[in-house]
C-alpha cells in the first residue's frame, strides 16, 4: 500500500510554488488506484548547449513525478528558439539559426536521460504544430491575451519602464508557450519560478481554447550557483556541467559554502526531507562533520551523472590534491630546452597567462618546484624533470633538455 | 506643355499633410517625361458596407492623381477586417465573418467607380498574400517594431492610460497594413490624417524588407458632417451616403451651414482654389448670394453621382417644397376606412411614430389637410383623399373610405 500523504510531502520537497495542488493530488490518486498516466509538460528552449544542475533541479522533480504515474513532455522549443525569449534578461535575446537550435535540441536530449527516465519521456519539438500554424491563427491566438497584463510581466515592466526596447515579438513568445499545452493536452507544467507568467498563460489558453483540463503548475526555485550569491548560470561561470568529468564536478561541488550545501541538498539530493533534517541536527550537534555530509553531496551528485566507481575515485583524487598534500595521479606534462626561465617555463606550462602573473605567483610565495617553494625570480633549469606548482591546485610536469 | 507647378499646387489642394513631397514631384513629373505611371494605395476595411462622402475626399483626390499617372491600388482589407483595427476607437472592434467581409468588400467595389477611373484602378484583397503568411513570418514581421512605440499610437496611449484592454492581435494590425505596402510596392499610400502612425509604418516596413523604395504619404482631413461639428460617419447619423437618392443628396447638401460649405468646396469640389477663392469674395462683396453658391456645390456632388438632369430635378423638387410652397411631386399613398379618427391617420400615413406625437403637432399648430391648418384633435375623416402635411417637408396622400 503506498503512502499519498508522504508522497505529497516529498513532492513539495524544495518547490518554489503549486498552483492547483488537489489537481496533482487527483491525478496521482488516480494513476495508484486506476493505473492511468497524466502527462507533465516541461519546455526548454536550445539556446545553451549544455544542461548544468540548475537545469536538473525540475528535472529532478519530474523523475519524481515519473515514479508516481507522470509521462514527460519535454519539449524542445526549436520553434520558439528562433524567436528568443526575454525572460528574465535586459535585452532582447539574438536570434539562433535552424542549424544551432537542432544541434543544441540534440544536446538536450543526450544530456536530460542521465535524470530522466526515457521510457517515461516523451521528446517533442513545437516546430512541429508551429510550422503548420498561419499568420491568421497567430493572430487569433494574439486577441486572447491584452497589452496591459502582457506589460505587467516583470521583466517586460522593467524595460518598459527603463525605455529598453521590447519587440512585439517577444509579446507573442508567451502566448506560443501557451498554446504549446493546449496541443500537448498537458495536466501539468514545471518551471522555474521566473517563469510564472508564461506558466500561467498555458492555464488561461487551455481555458480559451476548450481542452477540457487546465494545467496545474509546479514551479522550482533557482538554484544559487557556486559564489553562494547568484542564481546558477554559464554565463556567471559559477555552474556545475552535467558533462563535466568527475573530478571536476567532485571538486565543486566540495568548494560550495556549508549554507548553501543545505539549500543544494533539498534541491538536488535524493535524500527525504527528513533524513535531511536529522543531518542538519547532527551537523548542530557536533555529531556531524559538515565535510563529511559536504562529501556524501558530492559523492551523490558525482554517482548521478557517471557511477559509484568514478565518483568514489573522484573523491580520493581531490582527498590526495587537498587534505594530504600530495601529487595528483595525472599532471599535464611539457618539455623545454635546458637553461629555460622559471617565469616563461611557469607561463609555458599554463600556470600563468603572462610573465606579469608568473612573476607576482613567485613573489606571492605561491610558487613550488618539486613541493618546495621557489622565491628567486630569476633562476633558470638545468636538464630533468620537475613538478611545477602554483598553490594547492595548478600542476604541471616540465622535462628540460 | 503641362505646367507641373499649377498640377502640384491643385494637389496639394485641401490636404492634410504630406510626407515626402519631391518624390510624388518626381513621380508626376516623370509620368510626363516619360509616361511610366506610379502607384497609389489606398486600403479600406470593408467593415462599413455604404461609403459616403467622407470616404470621397481622398478617392477624389486618387481621381486627380489618376489623371497625372497614377494607378489606384484600391486594397480591400478582407483580412484585416477579420482581425479588427482600432484606429480612432475607444474599444476592441468586433471581428466580421468572412461572409459578411466579402459582401462588403462588392459594395465597396460598386461605389468606388462613382468617383475613380476604372481603367487606372486595380482592386487588391490582402487576404491573397495574408492567407498564405505563416505564423513564423508573422512573427518575424512582429519583431522589426517594438512596443513602446507602437503605444506612442494616438489611441493606443488613450485607450493604455485609461486601462481599456487593448488586444495584441491590434498591435500587429499596423504591422499588417505595412507589410501590404511591401507586397504592393507602392509609391504613395494615401489616408485619413487618423492613419499617420500606420501609414508610416509602411515606410519603415518598405525600408525593413528591402523593397527599394519607401512610399510618399498623403494625408486628407476628415470630411465635417452634415452637423458642422464631428467628422462625417454613419453612426453620428450626419452622413451623405454615395448611394442615396439624388433628392436626398441635393437637400442634405443644401442644409448645411455656409461656414461649412466652404470647407465642403475645398474637399469635395473639382473647382480649382482659385475659383473658390473668387466665389468667397464675390459672396463677401455681395457680388454672389450664398445660397447660391451653395446651390452649385449640391449640384455638383448630385451630378458626380447620377447625372446633370438628375441633379437638376433633384433642385426643382427642393425649391418647388421649400421655396414655393408647393407640394411636391410624389407623395406616398395610403388609404384607410372612412371615419378614421385624425391621429390615428397621421400615424398611420407615418407622419408621426406615436398617437403622442401626433397630437403634439397638432397642438403645435404644425399639421395641414390639404395645406390649411388643423387644430381639431378629435376630427373624423370622411370619405375623399387628402393630402396630410407635418411641418414643411413632410407628406403623405391618403384615400378615405
Amino acid at each position: 500500500m503506498v503512502n499519498l500523504d508522504e508522497i505529497f510531502k516529498e513532492l513539495k520537497k524544495g518547490i518554489s510554488e503549486i498552483i492547483d495542488e488537489d489537481r496533482i493530488k487527483d491525478l496521482i490518486k488516480n494513476f495508484y488506484e486506476k493505473n492511468e498516466n497524466f502527462y507533465v509538460k516541461i519546455g526548454m528552449d536550445p539556446t545553451a548547449p549544455d544542461l548544468h544542475l540548475g537545469h536538473t533541479v525540475t528535472l529532478q522533480k519530474m523523475a519524481f513525478l515519473q515514479e508516481h504515474g507522470a509521462i514527460i513532455q519535454f519539449l524542445i522549443g526549436d520553434f520558439t528558439a528562433q524567436i528568443g525569449d526575454p525572460s528574465g534578461k535586459s535585452e532582447t535575446r539574438k536570434k539562433l539559426s535552424k542549424d544551432v537550435v537542432l544541434k543544441n535540441a540534440k544536446t538536450y536530449e543526450d544530456q536530460v536521460f542521465k535524470v530522466l527516465d526515457k521510457d517515461k519521456t516523451i521528446i517533442m519539438f513545437n516546430s512541429e504544430w508551429m510550422n503548420k500554424l498561419s499568420a491568421a491563427e497567430m493572430i487569433e491566438l494574439s486577441s486572447t491575451y491584452n497589452v496591459a497584463r502582457m506589460l505587467e510581466r516583470d521583466d517586460f515592466a522593467k524595460r518598459y519602464k527603463n525605455e529598453t526596447p521590447i519587440s512585439i515579438s517577444e509579446f507573442l513568445y508567451p502566448l506560443i508557450q501557451g498554446h504549446d499545452s493546449v496541443v500537448m493536452k498537458c495536466d501539468i507544467e514545471m518551471g522555474g519560478n521566473d517563469q510564472k507568467f508564461n506558466l500561467l498563460m498555458g492555464r488561461h489558453l487551455q481555458r480559451v481554447y476548450n481542452v477540457g483540463k487546465e494545467q496545474a503548475i509546479i514551479m522550482m526555485p533557482l538554484l544559487v550557483g557556486l559564489d553562494g550569491v547568484n542564481k546558477m548560470s554559464k554565463s556567471l561561470n559559477n555552474y556545475i556541467g552535467v558533462t563535466e568529468d568527475p573530478n571536476t564536478m567532485y571538486a565543486k561541488v566540495l568548494s560550495i559554502s556549508d549554507e548553501l550545501m543545505w539549500d543544494w541538498y533539498r534541491l538536488l539530493s535524493k535524500k527525504s526531507l527528513k533524513e535531511i533534517e536529522l543531518m542538519q541536527e547532527d551537523v548542530k550537534n557536533g555529531k556531524l562533520h559538515p565535510k563529511k555530509t559536504k562529501e556524501d553531496l558530492a559523492l551523490e551528485i558525482t554517482e548521478r551523472f557517471y557511477n559509484k566507481e568514478l565518483a568514489y575515485k573522484a573523491k580520493d583524487e581531490f582527498d590526495k590534491v587537498h587534505s594530504e598534500n600530495k601529487l595528483p595521479s595525472e599532471i599535464e606534462e611539457f618539455s623545454a630546452e635546458e637553461g629555460i626561465w622559471i617565469v616563461e617555463a611557469i607561463v609555458k606550462c599554463g600556470l600563468a597567462s603572462s610573465n606579469g602573473e608568473a612573476r607576482r605567483h613567485i613573489k606571492a610565495n605561491a610558487f613550488s618546484i618539486n613541493q618546495e617553494k621557489i622565491d628567486d625570480e630569476q633562476l633558470k633549469l638545468k636538464s630533468g624533470e620537475y613538478v611545477l606548482q602554483i598553490g594547492k591546485k595548478k600542476f604541471a610536469k616540465l622535462k628540460v633538455g
